[in-house]
């Protein structure tokens, strides 16, 4: 068993869907493992990894639409000096950031996917996501990290069969 | 460590839980395994893994109100034509599917438990449960993979010593 | 690549949120492993292990707010006899164990996070927290499970080569 840390960078345009299965794909490809646990942790606290339908893109419409429906922006105005109009105590960075870290406590930010042969196990119809939470245009880290077999050492193994 | 693939499958009988706590705990034994890391994911966007109580049946059944309750069902008849009658935009593979979605998105579909002894290491009251949120009868398929030491390599260990 | 099992455990006073991440790198510190991954388990099911803001100490307040605007209490009394009262079939252990499975179930209680050079890898905002869902006083058992590298067998390793 080897292991690899590293850390992939998306940029997210607003709120929505990133699908970065293929990314994770290529990072165990160009690695050059074969089997092992992938370990991903996104290193923020307003958006979320997330494993939903690859398909129609009206679910991930539908995903966004319920948890916006769930989780309430902070009402509040610069000017406004009624404190009852504000929601939420933590507003100082915007009314889509409280509402952002609840979203991820809501959802995941830590996965730990199988895989085999240089792909991860998913079902036929699942995709990963980067779903951000915020507004505005923001760059996400994510944290990879490989436990298993390399492909050469399988080869090598195989070799001195 | 050495490391197992595999999968298993279980049918479902509509909206509710499955506990399949011995059934991985089966496999773990069956596998040869005494300690090490048990990853598992469901391959579906319409059904959950989760930790949950396992004496009180009733918790099983107040969480399938609660999240019923939170999570509605798409209000649509294929003879209508009002658009305002749709909630959701993802209908068309029925009234339980998009909700099936949400709620997989609120829940767990993947878990990396760490066992021991050949058992999963779990609080007394804890059971992992198949947590089905569509209406009909499913055949659902969980990827497991396991590293870890075996017993036998423990055994041979303790045996040169 | 070496394994190591363990519990901790933690004094919860009602709900709301303990900070666990220095606990859980001097863990990694003490047991001498330099990287790998590190596997928490919460033993409960009415307490969550969740990531979230270390800042803003409302952020949490606000996270708290929100899961019990969502998540009603049981509204019953021991000694009314009007059933309709009663929201949860599990009411039996107080007003709020059914609403702390629930929150359970809504966040996590299992997380495999990465870590190198002794430390946990997070994000500059993050951190580990324990989510008390009950209103007294707990003792809270989290498992720790590392498998990961050593420093000394790095150590060795270097000076072999």
């Amino acid at each position: 068993m080897e292991q690899i840390f590293s850390k992939l960078n998306f940029i997210t345009n607003g709120e929505g869907f990133t699908d970065i299965t293929d990314d994770l794909n290529l990072f165990i490809q160009k690695s050059n493992f074969d089997s092992g646990i992938f370990c991903l942790t996104s290193l923020h606290t307003s958006c979320s990894l997330t494993i939903n339908e690859n398909a129609d893109p009206n679910v991930l419409k539908d995903l966004e639409k319920f948890i916006k429906s769930i989780v309430p922006y902070n009402c509040y105005t610069s000017l406004s000096k009624e404190r009852e109009e504000i929601y939420y105590e933590h507003f100082q960075e915007g009314e889509d950031d409280m509402p952002a870290h609840i979203k991820t406590a809501l959802t995941n930010t830590n996965l730990s996917l199988s895989f085999q042969k240089g792909r991860l196990i998913l079902g036929t119809w699942q995709a990963i996501y980067l779903w951000e939470h915020r507004f505005s245009t923001k760059k996400r880290s994510i944290s990879v990290h490989i436990i298993g077999k390399k492909k050469s050492s399988i080869y090598s193994s195989k070799q001195s069969q």
